[in-house]
């Protein structure tokens, strides 16, 4: 009988999390984690499989004979841009728990800004007692680019809260009781959107598309008057220099920031202490480390048996 | 044909929100808003109707032949203790939005204590970008003191964001998909309680209801060690001196707060600016003034031509 291939773990996470969540992962096969610092010079080759997050450059080739990557996210941008990815299935993580927290956050986010968190926090500081006239969530339409996994739940959510919710994508998805746009569509999707949420992924086409020339075309009819961007999808795919100049002139009102072009964000970011941003270190949904071990045990097995992978990337499309 | 009735109004809300909501309301009755200076010294014998919220005590006696009195609101202490309440139904305010506005800051109270928000935003004011170890929602269990019509709207929206949710009423509410506590079964709700959230009544038996003794009951079992206290019920069930000795122990480790013994909250008060109390004066679930009023003609219209009131309160019950 062939022994099991071994498992390569390179995941830029909370380290005692990742050790926590290894006990008992991968039964009957090694696991090379290398955070480990006593495996990192270990011979990569023959290995069958990855799971990576932000990986050294180097790791395709030190790991030349790899038949599945795993990414440790739901995201791939960061593998697709690796030096040497080898030309086998890219799986991404897809999970009941990353999908809930995701949605945890942009409800959250969504419902600072209506509830007009920042100003009660200024009253607040002044130990000032008074009540904003206050719009309610059938007030405002949040407008949803990416209606993936996570664009549908949050979706879904935001409705059930109150808003008025409406989707754009690429391929115009049905999503019941919501109206869709496809991706030509983008200007009468905008002109309706007074809350932008971005939960896109980084392709190409994605890069650099929040920009001035879009926040323009935003709805400025919502109670707020101005509209609201909110973006946990990539920082690649927004115009920080763009965002800063909205929100100076007013042609935003608020946002919220979980992505940014370059992670970590810089300490000398404005985006840290301005009045109604809101930024938090990419963590809108973080992998729980365990289910993710588990999903990438079901999908090894489903390979060694001969069963389609599940989850696979389309490289070309970039997501 | 006798003359219609005219509506005394007398509420302590935004004074530019009643105005704007009058225009049009009440056809074929005059109106007199005792916010108004020009009307003040009106005589009101002989008027049947009234909508109230925080009256000046002497109302009553100046308006001795009311038929129903309407609370602008959906509590009705504020209406209970003032002096020479005339025998006649009293009606409380429940309306689709005044419910939604409860849950929007319910939910979003227990998502800024779920995600660590203060946490993270002590982070930004360092200009440190770092992630903290995140339960999500379904590690969480969140129990509801008071199940009527707002605490079960809040709960089925905690339930679809992830959260397990229990409730705790007086006469056990059953509600589909949730375990429900009856008055006497408390200790047991609490025992199994990480976040409380207070939506009761102000009643004599709910007054002071939230002291130390029911807060050490609390689960201390929860991803946060120790309880988190949300009250948007009314101040008088809690006792403040207790949830202040509690934060500063950690037998709570936080708490949002929208009512308050006294209202306004008095600017010395600690609550204000503690690391991990969310203030807010009283504005969780604003009256949408043009609904109120709309309300309020329905029930006029249904009480004079003999149909039974809605909403009426049970003034032995105090709710
Ligand atoms: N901040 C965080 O913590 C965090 C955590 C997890 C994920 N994320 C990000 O969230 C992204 C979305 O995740 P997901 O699981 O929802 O992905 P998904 O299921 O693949 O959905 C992606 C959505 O984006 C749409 N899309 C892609 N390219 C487009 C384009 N050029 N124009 C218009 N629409 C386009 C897709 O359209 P179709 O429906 O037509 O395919 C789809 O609706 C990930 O890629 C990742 O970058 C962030
Ligand atoms: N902060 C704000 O902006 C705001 C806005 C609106 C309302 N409120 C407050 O919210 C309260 C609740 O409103 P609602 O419309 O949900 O009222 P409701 O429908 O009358 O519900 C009251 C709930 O409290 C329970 N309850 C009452 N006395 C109790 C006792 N002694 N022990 C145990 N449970 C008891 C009732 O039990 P049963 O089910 O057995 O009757 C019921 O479940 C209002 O009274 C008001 O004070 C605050």
């Amino acid at each position: 009988m062939p022994t099991n291939s071994p498992v390569i773990v390179d995941l830029k996470f909370i380290p005692e999390e990742v050790e926590a969540a290894l006990q008992g992962a991968f039964p009957g096969r090694e696991v090379i984690n290398l955070a480990d610092s006593a495996r990192q010079g270990r011979d990569l080759s023959g290995i069958d499989y990855a799971v990576v997050w932000k990986s050294a450059p180097d790791l395709f080739s030190r790991a030349p004979d790899l038949k599945v990557v795993f990414s440790g996210g739901a995201g791939v941008d960061h593998v697709l841009t690796l030096p040497g990815l080898p030309d086998v299935p890219l799986v991404r993580f897809v999970d009941r728990t990353l999908t809930a927290r995701m949605s945890e956050w942009v409800v959250m986010q969504c419902l600072l800004h209506l509830r007009q968190h920042r100003a009660y926090e200024a009253l607040a500081k002044k130990r000032e007692w008074r009540d904003l006239i206050q719009p309610e969530a059938a007030d405002v339409t949040v407008g949803i680019m990416g209606m993936g996994v996570l664009g549908q739940d949050s979706a879904r959510k935001l409705a059930i809260m109150g808003f008025k919710v409406i989707g754009w994508s690429r391929s115009k998805r049905a999503v019941e009781g919501m109206d869709t746009h496809g991706a030509a569509e983008i200007d009468s999707f905008l002109a309706r959107t007074d809350f932008l949420v971005g939960l896109l992924p980084l392709t190409p086409e994605t890069t650099g598309i929040f920009n001035s020339t879009l926040f323009a075309k935003l709805s400025r009819k919502g109670p707020f008057g101005a509209p609201v961007f909110i973006n946990a999808g990539r920082g690649g795919s927004q115009v920080e220099a763009d965002i800063l100049e909205c929100l100076d002139s007013g042609v935003l009102a608020g946002a919220s920031l979980d992505v940014f072009e370059r992670e970590p964000l810089s300490p000398e970011s404005r985006f840290w202490d301005m009045p109604n941003v809101f930024v938090t270190p990419h963590v809108a949904a973080s992998s729980d480390v365990k289910a993710l071990f588990a999903h990438v045990e079901q999908q090894i097995a489903r390979f060694e048996s001969g069963l389609p992978l599940e989850h696979v990337v389309d490289k070309l499309a970039g997501y």
